[in-house]
Protein backbone atom coordinates (compact mmCIF):
# COMPACT_ATOMS: atom_id res chain seq x y z
CA UNK A 1 0.00 0.00 0.00
CA UNK A 2 1.33 3.52 -0.71
CA UNK A 3 1.81 6.27 2.01
CA UNK A 4 -0.81 8.22 0.86
CA UNK A 5 -3.32 5.50 1.13
CA UNK A 6 -1.78 4.16 4.38
CA UNK A 7 -1.93 7.39 6.03
CA UNK A 8 -5.74 7.42 4.79
CA UNK A 9 -5.97 3.98 6.55
CA UNK A 10 -4.28 4.51 9.58
CA UNK A 11 -6.11 8.06 10.14
CA UNK A 12 -9.20 6.61 9.58
CA UNK A 13 -8.69 3.14 12.19
CA UNK A 14 -7.48 6.02 14.84
CA UNK A 15 -10.10 8.28 14.60
CA UNK A 16 -12.95 5.41 14.40
CA UNK A 17 -11.66 4.26 17.80
CA UNK A 18 -10.93 7.59 19.88
CA UNK A 19 -9.38 5.97 23.19
CA UNK A 20 -8.72 2.98 22.13
CA UNK A 21 -5.40 1.41 21.30
CA UNK A 22 -4.85 0.18 17.93
CA UNK A 23 -2.40 -2.49 17.10
CA UNK A 24 0.36 -1.53 14.59
CA UNK A 25 1.15 -5.19 14.00
CA UNK A 26 -2.71 -5.37 12.85
CA UNK A 27 -2.56 -2.37 11.20
CA UNK A 28 1.14 -4.01 9.25
CA UNK A 29 -0.73 -7.09 8.50
CA UNK A 30 -3.74 -5.39 7.22
CA UNK A 31 -1.95 -3.04 5.15
CA UNK A 32 0.91 -4.91 4.03
CA UNK A 33 3.02 -2.57 5.05
CA UNK A 34 6.23 -2.43 7.56
CA UNK A 35 5.39 -1.35 11.13
CA UNK A 36 8.59 1.09 10.79
CA UNK A 37 6.37 2.64 7.94
CA UNK A 38 3.96 2.82 9.97
CA UNK A 39 5.48 4.42 12.95
CA UNK A 40 6.56 7.09 10.49
CA UNK A 41 3.20 7.68 9.40
CA UNK A 42 1.47 7.59 12.67
CA UNK A 43 4.03 10.81 13.37
CA UNK A 44 2.85 12.51 10.36
CA UNK A 45 -0.84 11.99 11.67
CA UNK A 46 -0.07 12.95 14.98
CA UNK A 47 1.41 16.12 13.73
CA UNK A 48 -1.39 17.26 11.65
CA UNK A 49 -4.11 16.67 14.45
CA UNK A 50 -1.88 18.63 17.11
CA UNK A 51 -2.02 21.48 15.26
CA UNK A 52 -5.19 21.74 14.27
CA UNK A 53 -5.99 21.06 17.94
CA UNK A 54 -8.58 18.30 17.00
CA UNK A 55 -7.22 15.48 18.94
CA UNK A 56 -3.76 13.82 20.41
CA UNK A 57 -2.33 10.56 19.64
CA UNK A 58 -0.47 8.07 22.30
CA UNK A 59 2.07 5.71 21.93
CA UNK A 60 1.41 3.06 23.92
CA UNK A 61 4.49 1.16 25.74
CA UNK A 62 4.47 -2.80 25.88
CA UNK A 63 4.76 -5.75 23.31
CA UNK A 64 2.08 -4.82 20.74
CA UNK A 65 3.34 -1.06 20.38
CA UNK A 66 -0.05 0.59 20.14
CA UNK A 67 -1.18 3.88 19.73
CA UNK A 68 -4.33 5.63 20.30
CA UNK A 69 -6.24 8.85 19.79
CA UNK A 70 -7.87 11.27 22.14
CA UNK A 71 -10.09 13.47 20.67
CA UNK A 72 -10.22 17.21 21.34
CA UNK A 73 -11.87 20.02 20.55
CA UNK A 74 -9.59 22.80 18.36
CA UNK A 75 -9.98 26.05 20.06
CA UNK A 76 -11.43 28.26 17.99
CA UNK A 77 -14.17 25.42 17.59
CA UNK A 78 -14.36 25.26 21.51
CA UNK A 79 -15.03 29.30 21.19
CA UNK A 80 -17.11 29.65 19.20
CA UNK A 81 -19.66 27.00 20.21
CA UNK A 82 -19.17 28.45 23.58
CA UNK A 83 -20.35 32.31 22.29
CA UNK A 84 -23.55 30.81 19.93
CA UNK A 85 -24.85 28.07 22.65
CA UNK A 86 -24.67 30.71 25.40
CA UNK A 87 -27.25 33.30 23.11
CA UNK A 88 -29.11 30.54 22.13
CA UNK A 89 -29.77 29.18 25.73
CA UNK A 90 -30.39 32.95 26.77
CA UNK A 91 -33.49 32.97 24.24
CA UNK A 92 -36.07 34.20 26.20
CA UNK A 93 -38.90 31.93 24.81
CA UNK A 94 -36.98 29.36 26.38
CA UNK A 95 -38.32 30.16 29.96
CA UNK A 96 -40.88 27.40 31.45
CA UNK A 97 -43.18 28.11 34.66
CA UNK A 98 -40.98 27.48 37.71
CA UNK A 99 -38.21 28.95 36.66
CA UNK A 100 -37.12 25.84 34.23
CA UNK A 101 -34.92 26.81 31.04
CA UNK A 102 -36.15 24.39 27.93
CA UNK A 103 -32.95 23.03 26.54
CA UNK A 104 -34.18 19.30 24.96
CA UNK A 105 -33.96 20.63 21.21
CA UNK A 106 -30.24 21.47 22.36
CA UNK A 107 -29.67 18.66 24.67
CA UNK A 108 -30.58 16.37 20.80
CA UNK A 109 -28.42 18.35 18.45
CA UNK A 110 -25.62 16.25 16.60
CA UNK A 111 -22.91 18.78 16.73
CA UNK A 112 -23.89 19.96 20.22
CA UNK A 113 -23.85 16.41 21.50
CA UNK A 114 -20.35 16.31 19.30
CA UNK A 115 -18.37 19.12 20.87
CA UNK A 116 -19.77 18.09 24.15
CA UNK A 117 -18.89 14.76 24.50
CA UNK A 118 -15.39 15.70 23.77
CA UNK A 119 -15.12 18.74 25.92
CA UNK A 120 -16.39 15.95 28.77
CA UNK A 121 -14.01 13.49 28.35
CA UNK A 122 -10.96 15.55 27.58
CA UNK A 123 -10.08 16.60 31.52
CA UNK A 124 -10.71 12.95 32.22
CA UNK A 125 -8.85 10.69 29.93
CA UNK A 126 -6.22 9.91 32.65
CA UNK A 127 -8.23 9.45 35.16
CA UNK A 128 -9.13 5.58 34.66
CA UNK A 129 -12.40 6.11 34.16
CA UNK A 130 -14.13 3.04 32.80
CA UNK A 131 -18.02 4.01 32.88
CA UNK A 132 -19.89 6.95 32.53
CA UNK A 133 -23.51 7.14 34.11
CA UNK A 134 -26.14 9.36 33.61
CA UNK A 135 -29.43 9.74 35.18
CA UNK A 136 -32.38 9.04 32.81
CA UNK A 137 -33.57 10.71 30.77
CA UNK A 138 -32.22 14.28 29.02
CA UNK A 139 -28.80 13.67 30.16
CA UNK A 140 -28.28 10.21 27.64
CA UNK A 141 -27.51 11.88 24.61
CA UNK A 142 -24.90 13.78 26.70
CA UNK A 143 -23.51 10.65 28.77
CA UNK A 144 -23.48 8.50 25.11
CA UNK A 145 -21.28 11.09 23.20
CA UNK A 146 -18.89 11.55 26.32
CA UNK A 147 -18.97 7.79 26.93
CA UNK A 148 -17.82 7.55 23.01
CA UNK A 149 -14.71 9.65 23.23
CA UNK A 150 -13.86 7.82 26.23
CA UNK A 151 -14.66 4.54 24.79
CA UNK A 152 -15.90 3.40 28.04
CA UNK A 153 -19.46 1.84 28.31
CA UNK A 154 -22.77 4.24 29.56
CA UNK A 155 -24.74 2.96 32.49
CA UNK A 156 -28.19 4.60 32.78
CA UNK A 157 -29.62 5.60 36.18
CA UNK A 158 -33.24 4.62 36.38
CA UNK A 159 -36.06 5.72 38.66
CA UNK A 160 -38.02 2.85 38.23
CA UNK A 161 -36.33 -0.42 38.75
CA UNK A 162 -38.22 -2.23 35.59
CA UNK A 163 -38.17 -5.87 34.59
CA UNK A 164 -35.72 -5.92 32.00
CA UNK A 165 -33.04 -4.29 34.14
CA UNK A 166 -32.82 -7.67 36.22
CA UNK A 167 -31.35 -7.57 39.41
CA UNK A 168 -31.09 -3.73 40.90
CA UNK A 169 -29.33 -1.52 43.38
CA UNK A 170 -31.46 0.83 44.60
CA UNK A 171 -31.36 4.21 47.20
CA UNK A 172 -33.63 6.92 48.08
CA UNK A 173 -33.12 10.43 47.67
CA UNK A 174 -34.96 14.28 48.12
CA UNK A 175 -35.02 15.54 44.51
CA UNK A 176 -34.13 19.08 44.42
CA UNK A 177 -36.75 20.52 42.31
CA UNK A 178 -40.02 18.60 43.51
CA UNK A 179 -38.94 18.09 47.36
CA UNK A 180 -40.20 14.27 47.66
CA UNK A 181 -38.73 11.14 48.19
CA UNK A 182 -37.91 9.38 45.08
CA UNK A 183 -35.74 6.11 43.97
CA UNK A 184 -32.87 5.17 42.06
CA UNK A 185 -31.12 2.23 40.58
CA UNK A 186 -28.66 0.86 38.51
CA UNK A 187 -29.07 -2.78 37.06
CA UNK A 188 -26.25 -4.39 38.94
CA UNK A 189 -25.15 -6.07 35.88
CA UNK A 190 -24.56 -3.29 33.95
CA UNK A 191 -21.61 -1.97 36.18
CA UNK A 192 -17.91 -2.97 35.70
CA UNK A 193 -16.44 -4.15 38.91
CA UNK A 194 -13.71 -1.88 40.31
CA UNK A 195 -16.06 0.76 38.37
CA UNK A 196 -14.55 4.28 38.36
CA UNK A 197 -17.20 6.63 37.05
CA UNK A 198 -17.85 9.92 35.37
CA UNK A 199 -21.10 11.52 36.01
CA UNK A 200 -22.51 13.41 33.47
CA UNK A 201 -25.86 15.15 33.82
CA UNK A 202 -27.93 17.89 31.40
CA UNK A 203 -28.66 20.22 34.50
CA UNK A 204 -27.47 20.98 38.35
CA UNK A 205 -29.50 23.20 40.55
CA UNK A 206 -28.28 21.92 44.09
CA UNK A 207 -26.94 18.72 42.92
CA UNK A 208 -29.39 16.40 44.66
CA UNK A 209 -29.39 14.21 41.92
CA UNK A 210 -25.83 14.22 41.49
CA UNK A 211 -25.23 13.56 45.05
CA UNK A 212 -27.88 10.51 45.29
CA UNK A 213 -25.85 8.99 41.63
CA UNK A 214 -22.45 9.30 44.36
CA UNK A 215 -24.21 7.57 46.70
CA UNK A 216 -25.93 4.56 44.52
CA UNK A 217 -22.54 4.41 43.26
CA UNK A 218 -21.04 4.66 46.74
CA UNK A 219 -22.73 1.37 47.20
CA UNK A 220 -21.40 -0.30 44.07
CA UNK A 221 -18.27 0.18 46.09
CA UNK A 222 -17.09 2.43 42.92
CA UNK A 223 -15.30 5.61 42.69
CA UNK A 224 -16.00 8.97 41.24
CA UNK A 225 -13.21 10.60 38.87
CA UNK A 226 -15.37 13.54 38.37
CA UNK A 227 -18.89 14.38 37.28
CA UNK A 228 -19.82 16.86 34.03
CA UNK A 229 -22.82 18.63 33.54
CA UNK A 230 -24.19 21.18 30.10
CA UNK A 231 -25.47 23.41 32.67
CA UNK A 232 -25.45 24.75 36.14
CA UNK A 233 -27.57 27.57 38.38
CA UNK A 234 -25.50 30.14 39.92
CA UNK A 235 -28.35 29.78 42.87
CA UNK A 236 -27.51 28.33 45.36
CA UNK A 237 -24.45 28.78 45.32
CA UNK A 238 -23.37 26.42 47.99
CA UNK A 239 -23.92 23.09 45.75
CA UNK A 240 -24.47 19.63 47.41
CA UNK A 241 -21.31 18.58 45.68
CA UNK A 242 -18.19 19.97 45.20
CA UNK A 243 -15.35 19.97 41.83
CA UNK A 244 -17.47 19.45 38.74
CA UNK A 245 -17.40 20.13 35.72
CA UNK A 246 -20.08 22.97 34.38
CA UNK A 247 -20.07 23.80 30.82
CA UNK A 248 -22.35 26.87 30.87
CA UNK A 249 -23.62 29.08 34.54
CA UNK A 250 -26.80 30.37 34.23
CA UNK A 251 -27.99 33.22 36.14
CA UNK A 252 -31.22 33.06 38.49
CA UNK A 253 -34.63 33.29 36.17
CA UNK A 254 -37.25 35.46 36.06
CA UNK A 255 -40.33 35.99 33.86
CA UNK A 256 -40.01 39.55 31.92
CA UNK A 257 -35.72 39.37 33.21
CA UNK A 258 -33.04 38.71 30.85
CA UNK A 259 -31.62 34.98 30.76
CA UNK A 260 -28.18 35.25 31.70
CA UNK A 261 -25.95 32.28 30.42
CA UNK A 262 -21.93 32.11 30.89
CA UNK A 263 -19.64 29.72 29.42
CA UNK A 264 -17.37 28.13 31.67
CA UNK A 265 -13.74 30.52 31.82
CA UNK A 266 -12.00 27.60 29.85
CA UNK A 267 -14.28 27.65 27.12
CA UNK A 268 -14.31 31.68 26.38
CA UNK A 269 -12.95 34.47 28.24
CA UNK A 270 -13.40 38.30 27.66
CA UNK A 271 -10.29 39.02 25.54
CA UNK A 272 -8.06 36.35 27.09
CA UNK A 273 -7.18 32.63 25.95
CA UNK A 274 -8.86 30.19 27.19
CA UNK A 275 -6.74 27.86 29.43
CA UNK A 276 -8.13 23.59 29.38
CA UNK A 277 -5.27 23.29 32.14
CA UNK A 278 -7.06 25.41 33.97
CA UNK A 279 -10.60 23.05 34.08
CA UNK A 280 -8.85 19.80 34.90
CA UNK A 281 -7.32 21.25 38.24
CA UNK A 282 -11.05 21.93 40.05
CA UNK A 283 -12.72 19.16 38.48
CA UNK A 284 -10.75 15.50 38.71
CA UNK A 285 -11.70 14.28 41.71
CA UNK A 286 -9.90 13.86 44.69
CA UNK A 287 -8.35 10.04 44.95
CA UNK B 1 0.53 22.36 3.11
CA UNK B 2 1.53 19.01 1.81
CA UNK B 3 -0.45 16.28 0.09
CA UNK B 4 -0.01 14.45 2.99
CA UNK B 5 -0.63 16.44 5.37
CA UNK B 6 -3.44 17.59 3.74
CA UNK B 7 -4.61 13.95 2.91
CA UNK B 8 -4.93 13.80 6.80
CA UNK B 9 -6.69 16.84 7.78
CA UNK B 10 -9.33 16.02 4.93
CA UNK B 11 -10.04 12.49 6.23
CA UNK B 12 -10.14 13.77 9.61
CA UNK B 13 -12.83 16.77 8.70
CA UNK B 14 -15.02 14.05 6.99
CA UNK B 15 -14.77 11.34 9.37
CA UNK B 16 -15.28 13.62 11.97
CA UNK B 17 -18.65 15.38 10.45
CA UNK B 18 -20.35 11.99 9.18
CA UNK B 19 -23.06 12.72 6.32
CA UNK B 20 -22.74 16.83 6.63
CA UNK B 21 -21.64 18.84 3.92
CA UNK B 22 -17.58 19.65 3.96
CA UNK B 23 -17.21 23.02 1.91
CA UNK B 24 -14.46 22.35 -0.95
CA UNK B 25 -13.91 26.41 -1.05
CA UNK B 26 -13.77 26.13 2.73
CA UNK B 27 -11.17 23.53 2.53
CA UNK B 28 -8.66 25.37 0.31
CA UNK B 29 -8.62 28.35 2.44
CA UNK B 30 -7.79 26.14 5.84
CA UNK B 31 -5.31 24.40 4.10
CA UNK B 32 -4.23 27.01 1.57
CA UNK B 33 -4.23 24.99 -1.32
CA UNK B 34 -6.12 25.10 -4.56
CA UNK B 35 -9.74 23.25 -4.63
CA UNK B 36 -8.41 21.33 -8.08
CA UNK B 37 -5.83 19.87 -5.79
CA UNK B 38 -8.42 18.94 -2.87
CA UNK B 39 -10.42 17.41 -5.17
CA UNK B 40 -7.58 14.87 -5.93
CA UNK B 41 -7.50 14.82 -2.47
CA UNK B 42 -10.99 13.49 -1.88
CA UNK B 43 -10.60 11.32 -4.85
CA UNK B 44 -7.89 9.24 -3.09
CA UNK B 45 -9.64 9.09 0.05
CA UNK B 46 -12.72 7.89 -1.54
CA UNK B 47 -10.98 5.01 -3.51
CA UNK B 48 -9.14 4.18 -0.25
CA UNK B 49 -12.53 4.05 2.46
CA UNK B 50 -14.68 2.67 -0.42
CA UNK B 51 -11.86 -0.60 -0.97
CA UNK B 52 -12.07 -0.85 3.04
CA UNK B 53 -15.71 -0.61 2.99
CA UNK B 54 -16.09 1.96 6.33
CA UNK B 55 -18.08 4.60 4.30
CA UNK B 56 -19.17 6.01 1.22
CA UNK B 57 -17.85 9.65 -0.18
CA UNK B 58 -20.18 12.02 -2.28
CA UNK B 59 -19.56 14.49 -4.13
CA UNK B 60 -22.79 17.47 -4.02
CA UNK B 61 -23.56 18.99 -7.15
CA UNK B 62 -23.86 23.42 -6.14
CA UNK B 63 -21.89 26.53 -6.30
CA UNK B 64 -20.29 25.41 -3.52
CA UNK B 65 -18.55 21.97 -4.48
CA UNK B 66 -19.07 20.44 -1.04
CA UNK B 67 -18.59 16.32 0.10
CA UNK B 68 -19.61 14.43 2.09
CA UNK B 69 -18.99 11.20 4.29
CA UNK B 70 -21.31 8.43 4.87
CA UNK B 71 -20.09 5.81 7.45
CA UNK B 72 -20.65 2.24 6.89
CA UNK B 73 -19.83 -1.27 7.99
CA UNK B 74 -17.30 -3.56 6.51
CA UNK B 75 -18.75 -6.77 5.80
CA UNK B 76 -16.29 -8.51 7.87
CA UNK B 77 -16.93 -6.55 10.59
CA UNK B 78 -20.58 -6.87 10.05
CA UNK B 79 -20.44 -10.17 10.30
CA UNK B 80 -17.92 -11.37 12.94
CA UNK B 81 -20.71 -8.41 14.98
CA UNK B 82 -23.66 -10.46 13.62
CA UNK B 83 -22.16 -14.08 14.79
CA UNK B 84 -20.48 -12.63 18.33
CA UNK B 85 -23.33 -10.60 19.57
CA UNK B 86 -26.06 -13.42 18.43
CA UNK B 87 -23.96 -15.38 21.03
CA UNK B 88 -23.88 -13.14 23.49
CA UNK B 89 -27.46 -12.27 23.60
CA UNK B 90 -27.89 -16.11 23.78
CA UNK B 91 -26.28 -16.75 27.27
CA UNK B 92 -28.45 -18.32 29.37
CA UNK B 93 -28.15 -16.12 32.20
CA UNK B 94 -29.60 -13.52 30.32
CA UNK B 95 -33.14 -14.76 30.57
CA UNK B 96 -35.58 -12.45 33.09
CA UNK B 97 -38.63 -13.51 34.48
CA UNK B 98 -41.86 -13.07 32.63
CA UNK B 99 -40.45 -13.90 28.94
CA UNK B 100 -37.54 -10.73 29.04
CA UNK B 101 -33.98 -10.98 27.57
CA UNK B 102 -31.25 -8.77 30.07
CA UNK B 103 -29.72 -6.34 27.34
CA UNK B 104 -29.22 -3.17 29.46
CA UNK B 105 -25.18 -3.69 29.03
CA UNK B 106 -24.92 -4.36 25.46
CA UNK B 107 -27.06 -1.42 24.99
CA UNK B 108 -24.61 1.17 26.96
CA UNK B 109 -21.43 -0.41 25.16
CA UNK B 110 -19.39 1.58 22.80
CA UNK B 111 -18.30 -1.07 20.32
CA UNK B 112 -21.98 -2.02 19.86
CA UNK B 113 -23.05 1.24 19.88
CA UNK B 114 -20.75 2.48 17.11
CA UNK B 115 -21.26 -0.95 14.72
CA UNK B 116 -25.20 -0.33 15.01
CA UNK B 117 -25.53 3.28 14.67
CA UNK B 118 -24.12 2.84 11.23
CA UNK B 119 -26.05 -0.45 10.95
CA UNK B 120 -29.24 1.55 11.43
CA UNK B 121 -28.34 4.79 9.58
CA UNK B 122 -27.21 2.98 6.42
CA UNK B 123 -30.19 2.39 4.86
CA UNK B 124 -31.84 5.41 5.51
CA UNK B 125 -28.85 7.95 3.86
CA UNK B 126 -31.11 8.56 0.89
CA UNK B 127 -34.53 8.64 2.87
CA UNK B 128 -34.52 12.61 3.78
CA UNK B 129 -34.82 11.54 7.65
CA UNK B 130 -34.39 15.04 9.33
CA UNK B 131 -34.87 13.12 13.13
CA UNK B 132 -34.54 10.27 14.50
CA UNK B 133 -37.25 9.42 16.87
CA UNK B 134 -37.15 7.19 20.09
CA UNK B 135 -39.43 6.04 23.31
CA UNK B 136 -37.32 6.68 26.57
CA UNK B 137 -34.88 4.76 27.94
CA UNK B 138 -32.91 1.92 26.73
CA UNK B 139 -33.28 2.55 23.00
CA UNK B 140 -31.76 6.20 23.29
CA UNK B 141 -28.27 5.46 23.13
CA UNK B 142 -28.81 3.09 19.63
CA UNK B 143 -30.85 6.74 18.95
CA UNK B 144 -27.83 8.67 19.43
CA UNK B 145 -25.26 6.52 17.51
CA UNK B 146 -27.67 6.55 14.61
CA UNK B 147 -28.61 10.37 14.75
CA UNK B 148 -25.05 10.72 14.77
CA UNK B 149 -23.90 9.06 11.34
CA UNK B 150 -26.98 10.47 9.58
CA UNK B 151 -26.49 13.74 11.50
CA UNK B 152 -29.66 14.94 12.33
CA UNK B 153 -31.17 15.41 16.16
CA UNK B 154 -32.75 12.95 18.74
CA UNK B 155 -35.88 13.66 19.83
CA UNK B 156 -37.10 11.78 23.17
CA UNK B 157 -40.32 10.53 24.07
CA UNK B 158 -41.02 10.52 27.26
CA UNK B 159 -43.63 8.98 29.40
CA UNK B 160 -44.62 11.34 31.78
CA UNK B 161 -44.82 15.47 29.99
CA UNK B 162 -42.10 16.88 32.23
CA UNK B 163 -42.05 20.60 33.14
CA UNK B 164 -38.68 20.72 31.64
CA UNK B 165 -40.35 19.19 27.85
CA UNK B 166 -42.05 23.08 27.48
CA UNK B 167 -45.60 22.41 25.71
CA UNK B 168 -46.12 18.63 24.20
CA UNK B 169 -48.17 16.62 22.12
CA UNK B 170 -49.01 13.18 23.80
CA UNK B 171 -51.16 10.32 23.16
CA UNK B 172 -52.44 7.64 25.10
CA UNK B 173 -51.78 3.59 23.86
CA UNK B 174 -52.07 0.43 25.35
CA UNK B 175 -48.51 -1.41 26.07
CA UNK B 176 -47.84 -4.64 24.64
CA UNK B 177 -46.29 -5.92 27.80
CA UNK B 178 -48.14 -3.98 30.65
CA UNK B 179 -51.57 -4.00 28.92
CA UNK B 180 -52.89 -1.09 30.23
CA UNK B 181 -53.49 2.58 29.01
CA UNK B 182 -50.08 4.67 28.78
CA UNK B 183 -48.75 8.16 27.91
CA UNK B 184 -46.59 9.15 25.71
CA UNK B 185 -45.61 12.84 24.79
CA UNK B 186 -43.35 14.98 23.01
CA UNK B 187 -41.54 18.36 23.23
CA UNK B 188 -43.71 20.26 20.47
CA UNK B 189 -40.70 22.45 19.79
CA UNK B 190 -37.91 19.81 19.89
CA UNK B 191 -39.51 18.37 16.45
CA UNK B 192 -38.71 20.23 13.20
CA UNK B 193 -41.34 20.96 10.85
CA UNK B 194 -41.76 18.95 7.54
CA UNK B 195 -40.21 15.95 9.88
CA UNK B 196 -38.97 12.38 8.38
CA UNK B 197 -38.44 10.45 11.29
CA UNK B 198 -36.59 7.41 11.70
CA UNK B 199 -37.96 5.66 14.78
CA UNK B 200 -35.14 3.41 16.32
CA UNK B 201 -35.97 1.26 20.10
CA UNK B 202 -33.84 -1.79 21.08
CA UNK B 203 -36.65 -4.01 21.30
CA UNK B 204 -39.54 -5.20 19.52
CA UNK B 205 -41.83 -7.93 20.82
CA UNK B 206 -45.40 -7.08 19.48
CA UNK B 207 -45.05 -3.36 17.88
CA UNK B 208 -47.17 -1.80 20.70
CA UNK B 209 -44.75 0.92 21.53
CA UNK B 210 -43.75 1.53 17.46
CA UNK B 211 -47.08 1.24 16.47
CA UNK B 212 -47.82 4.51 19.20
CA UNK B 213 -45.16 6.77 18.38
CA UNK B 214 -46.24 6.51 14.83
CA UNK B 215 -49.42 7.79 15.90
CA UNK B 216 -47.70 10.32 17.69
CA UNK B 217 -45.57 11.41 15.13
CA UNK B 218 -48.47 11.31 12.47
CA UNK B 219 -50.12 14.38 15.05
CA UNK B 220 -46.53 16.21 14.16
CA UNK B 221 -47.59 15.51 10.25
CA UNK B 222 -44.36 13.87 10.03
CA UNK B 223 -43.25 11.16 7.42
CA UNK B 224 -41.95 7.88 8.98
CA UNK B 225 -39.25 7.06 6.76
CA UNK B 226 -38.20 4.04 8.29
CA UNK B 227 -38.10 1.44 12.13
CA UNK B 228 -35.19 0.26 13.07
CA UNK B 229 -34.79 -2.13 16.37
CA UNK B 230 -32.17 -3.82 17.92
CA UNK B 231 -33.66 -6.92 18.75
CA UNK B 232 -37.50 -7.92 17.46
CA UNK B 233 -39.09 -11.26 18.81
CA UNK B 234 -40.56 -14.62 16.56
CA UNK B 235 -43.73 -14.04 18.35
CA UNK B 236 -45.90 -12.92 17.98
CA UNK B 237 -45.49 -13.54 14.38
CA UNK B 238 -47.84 -10.65 12.75
CA UNK B 239 -46.75 -7.21 14.25
CA UNK B 240 -48.63 -4.33 14.94
CA UNK B 241 -46.42 -2.54 12.60
CA UNK B 242 -45.07 -3.52 8.80
CA UNK B 243 -41.73 -2.70 7.11
CA UNK B 244 -39.12 -2.36 10.29
CA UNK B 245 -35.46 -3.23 10.31
CA UNK B 246 -34.53 -5.83 12.76
CA UNK B 247 -30.80 -6.65 13.34
CA UNK B 248 -31.59 -9.31 15.56
CA UNK B 249 -34.19 -12.26 15.75
CA UNK B 250 -35.59 -13.36 19.40
CA UNK B 251 -37.22 -17.27 19.81
CA UNK B 252 -39.72 -17.82 22.19
CA UNK B 253 -38.10 -17.69 25.43
CA UNK B 254 -38.54 -20.76 28.29
CA UNK B 255 -36.83 -21.26 31.40
CA UNK B 256 -34.33 -24.23 30.99
CA UNK B 257 -34.29 -23.61 27.00
CA UNK B 258 -31.64 -22.52 24.77
CA UNK B 259 -32.20 -18.89 24.04
CA UNK B 260 -32.23 -18.62 20.25
CA UNK B 261 -31.23 -15.34 18.69
CA UNK B 262 -30.22 -15.21 14.94
CA UNK B 263 -29.02 -12.41 13.13
CA UNK B 264 -30.63 -10.41 9.82
CA UNK B 265 -29.56 -12.14 7.08
CA UNK B 266 -28.18 -8.88 5.61
CA UNK B 267 -25.77 -9.26 8.83
CA UNK B 268 -24.35 -13.07 8.45
CA UNK B 269 -25.67 -15.78 6.14
CA UNK B 270 -24.61 -19.50 6.73
CA UNK B 271 -22.17 -20.33 3.68
CA UNK B 272 -23.37 -16.78 1.92
CA UNK B 273 -22.45 -13.27 1.59
CA UNK B 274 -24.93 -11.07 3.37
CA UNK B 275 -26.11 -8.33 1.32
CA UNK B 276 -27.29 -5.03 2.17
CA UNK B 277 -29.55 -4.24 -0.91
CA UNK B 278 -31.97 -7.01 0.71
CA UNK B 279 -32.02 -5.01 4.20
CA UNK B 280 -32.83 -1.89 2.27
CA UNK B 281 -36.00 -2.73 0.14
CA UNK B 282 -37.75 -4.16 2.95
CA UNK B 283 -36.87 -1.59 5.61
CA UNK B 284 -37.69 2.17 3.61
CA UNK B 285 -41.05 3.35 4.37
CA UNK B 286 -43.76 3.60 1.30
CA UNK B 287 -43.33 7.48 0.55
Amino acid sequence: MRRAERLIRVTQRLLDHPNDAVSLSDLADETGSAKSSLSEDVAIIRRVLTAHGSGVIDTLAGASGGVRFRPRVPEPVRMAFAKRMAERLADPSRLLPGGFLYMSDVLGDPDVLEITGRLFAEPFYDSGVNVVVTMETKGIPLAVAAARCLHVPVVIVRREHRVTDGAALSVHYVSGSERRIQTMSISTRAMPSDARALIVDDFMRAGATVKAVRGLLAEFHAQVVGTAVFVATDQPREKLVDRYLALFRLGTLEEGKRIEVRPAEFLWREGGTPSTAHANEEVIAHE
